[in-house]
């Protein structure tokens, strides 16, 4: 369902070349001041403009529909959203017989029966990635407005791209140019940071926040892999390495190797995970895939507008997914 | 909270040192024969007794508690009981005073006030996946009767172990001897491969597949990291590497770089994970942390009987949150 | 929080004079035709007009935002948005100090601090019920479009007005310009008939049919009461006279006095509920509440537009709220 | 599903003749002192020995599976568990193929492919609600455990009898007698009255105070009707009876017709309401039924054990709820 979280509790819609993009959110506590002018500071990280990202251009003005009386939450469902302009809806229709290579169009066709929107994706578009943004402005206004997460920050940048480390971020750019010259794409790995975290969010077992932290993540378009702390390294230490001594009363550790959580629950250290984001699906260059309608493999080109790296927009939405999680957490 | 699903409903519950580990499950069709034999294998593949693991035995009989008559289940929610046996309360009490590094000691403590069941990690012992293996028996039971998923087989098994890959394999036994001798532990990478999954399941955005299994993954004391398909190395690849032409009518693709996955729902090649397991924290060496009475750093050592090598019990259990996510997807 | 339903589920928001009000509805099934046109029947029966309806006049046009694609849904959710045109705000500042009898101004004001939307009662208003018949649509739609339930007719009328029961149904006109005239208002009795449900939907127990039609019906504004077949009076019967024997092999009754369902699920039989709708709160007579600024009772006038009998455009809620609860459980 | 709540929440299991009934309750603040002694007041209230209820008896005593330690809630689910002793698989084979008037037996026959157990009803009998009594001792702890909720009184009681009113209560025992002997059985009406509710519990719409109530009172087995304050009488009542005008500062009105209850919230006046229970569908008289293999209607006899008025045992199952929605509430 598109629907997450329990006391914080967001349901999205819209797809990509349709009317509009949205998200109701339930359970936002009455008083908080809210205004459009709020969300655009997240909202222009998440947009296409750098080099590497798609030529589409949308205002993403965002529309406070309901939830919002005299600048403050009422404590009703706030519904955001965002009307699409720059749509094409030409450009898409052959691939209902030739399914694109990484995208959704083959198993939406068999899911749906083939009454999927199509269209730049559809409800399974990156675009809808604008409604979780939005989310995560307001579950960041909630964080903000709880005595006990107040000092919660969260940041997200990349780590590595095309490969490259962040030792090499000088290389990053020169890399973006040339994968665009030759129509093709990169992925790269999202770091998030989340200090102040107080200790004791989470929940034993199924609601552990690796797991709710995770469940958002992979529902990000393009995520391949998710770990915290130590992450994979883990599997190939010792005990006696990765055990990270309480070093004082506040629970603070030494290396925080368990990334801020342990049995599922915040531990006072830095909430730290990464995330593997992969290369965009949609390159320029000439791909194959099968023909449903002709029955054999045939060669093909995706026209429009994509972005060399969906990772550079990835940041603002994994904060949105951290902020999210933390506030259905409080 | 301590139940997940949407249509096959698990709740768990129980401590390691209490009365017993269970779980509810609810949805389960009428009809599919059950009984306690068919719980033994799995159940004996996550017991203790191997070389590097723990020396607790514990006979873990399934008590069918309800839900069944006539050995068929009746479609009323089944309860599950083990009865724990060989407890030993007296070992555990120091470490109310100094938590154990890795263990949810220290954050159990803050969240329940001191009123947590401390033996043996109470409700986060490892042991309550003794719950999520039978909960896997019967969501593959589910599986095996439905006719749309009843081709699906799953097979988890550990693909590196303390950083040597499987083309070591030889090397693990005498790594296991070598690490029990210096009290330490080392993780490992558990794989799972599904096949035969229909194309179609999961759904896009929030219950992605992905973020169905990751969610249940990270449920497991231990797991560190997530990946599919291609995992992390997909950040490192360009789109015209990473995506996977359709290659029949099927929807099979040349390298499942996918993981069997696209936007969230299944495509009919096998759904591929890996799962990082970190090293033990409980073991035998000379460790370090803090001590909340005195308030200063002590080294302190943990007695008792641990698994040098969690990663060795794992398998079982990621196959039966891969069974019980697609049990409740189905 | 303001959302319904396992796999039918649909999230409200909105204020009766904010922005919109609106209905997000997910786990509709692709390929339904859907369109603008399809919602106006229904709308047209809740709306006010007749004598005994408010004169606020509203075109309630629902917008498809989302989940329609070439005229029939596609699988993601549908959102569907209706503008509030014929809004008046400032008819409503004074019940922030004097709540008024019946209506939730006081309790909104202590569960959000004030800072709850007071015009018209926000987001407590009967506008609000403009969702649920738009879910209803849908759901009505999901009905006809499943095998097994395509044959389902719900039909709700009013059974009794004012305290006069169908027989007096002449009187019940007459009664209302009366009412009008002396600025009261009525309540009224509406009784919802389901035929040709199929055996089996509902669940044992929590989830029973009963439990989730009165789940929804009693989130209507102004109910009071719900009862199932025999209803009340059952309390007064023998087992002897209740019972009810089964008298073919469909399963048919006598008398249908368990209202076509027996231990939480339907039986076959029509399913049949009846409602009791309060009268309506706001009315044009002196009324007495205590002004929380003077802290002292004082007399005053409502102003504004109201209807004399809500129960009057209930019938068609009532039926939107059986046609969610059964293609909820199909 | 057999689960219920979202902070507070329960899943209840078992049969009526199997090996046990129990409830899982997650949610539960740790730090409550709770032992089996605590359980026993209220579910020696619902146990039978009074004339007019069934002569089967059981201990019911509950064991308390996990989630206590040291006498104290931990924080973890606590599962509790009453062992069927007194148990007759016999007496009930012939309804598989007469399904007894009233009951479940035909639905579940169909809902479950005949793979339901059949034995006293199974998980359909009256007996499940020892769970919800259990639940509730557990829920009323929760509300005593609360300061916000610590002063909260909840009593019920029977105000009908087989249609004779509590004015008439003499009379009461010498129905249940001659019932007895004519073999047949009454049912009745019972009060609930929660005093010291705080305003603002309950949430507006689909999770108001009465939706709440109602959803789990229809999940009784032999509910037939559940009305708030006025209830039914309401829809008689003109708009200036039935408005309350509120007398004093903390909201009290002059009536309490709303029963407590405005816009689903609560108004800190006394929560009332009154549920039908109808009269017990076992009835020792000859009656009439439907035979699914001989096809034809036939008369036959219920042998064995059951009340004459299973109203008598409702009232402390009426409490559990409206504890367990209040303590879900807090």
């Amino acid at each position: 369902m598109n629907s997450y979280g329990r006391k914080f509790r967001i349901s999205i819609f819209g797809e990509s070349h349709g009317e509009a993009i949205g998200v109701v959110a339930d359970g936002v506590p009455a008083g908080i001041s809210l205004c459009q002018a709020d969300f655009m500071k997240d909202l222009e990280r998440r947009r296409s403009g750098a080099a590497g990202t798609t030529p589409r251009r949308e205002s993403d003005l965002p529309e406070i529909v309901s939830g919002v009386c005299d600048a403050h939450t009422t404590g009703a469902p706030l519904a955001i959203l965002f009307r699409n302009e720059n749509t094409r809806s030409s450009d898409y229709s052959m691939f209902r017989e030739i399914p694109r290579p990484g995208h959704a169009d083959f198993v939406a066709a068999v899911k749906f029966g083939g009454y999927n929107d199509i269209r730049g994706g559809g409800h399974f578009s990156g675009r809808i990635t604008l409604a979780l943004v939005a989310a995560g402005v307001i579950a960041k206004k909630i964080l903000a407005h709880n005595e006990k997460s107040s000092g919660i920050q969260i940041k997200a940048e990349i780590t590595a791209l095309g490969g490259l480390a962040r030792e090499r971020q000088a290389e990053w750019q020169p890399l973006i140019e040339e994968i665009l010259k030759e129509g093709d794409s990169v992925g790269g790995i999202v770091e998030c940071c989340c200090t102040n975290v107080p200790v004791g969010l989470g929940e034993p077992f199924f609601d552990s926040l690796e797991s709710q932290i995770s469940h958002l993540l992979f529902s990000i378009p393009g995520v391949r892999g998710v770990e915290f702390g130590d992450g994979f390294a883990a599997a190939g230490m010792r005990g006696s390495e990765h055990n990270d001594p309480i070093a004082d009363a506040e629970g603070k550790t030494a290396r925080n190797g368990a990334g801020g959580i342990n049995g599922g629950i915040s531990n006072g250290n830095p909430v730290i995970f990464r995330v593997a984001v992969k290369p965009t699906s949609s390159i320029s260059r000439t791909q194959k895939s099968f023909n449903f309608k002709n029955n054999h493999i045939e060669e093909f080109k995706i026209k429009g507008r994509h972005d060399a790296c969906i990772a550079l927009r990835v940041p603002v939405i994994v904060e949105a997914v951290a902020a999210i999680v933390l506030a259905d957490s409080i």
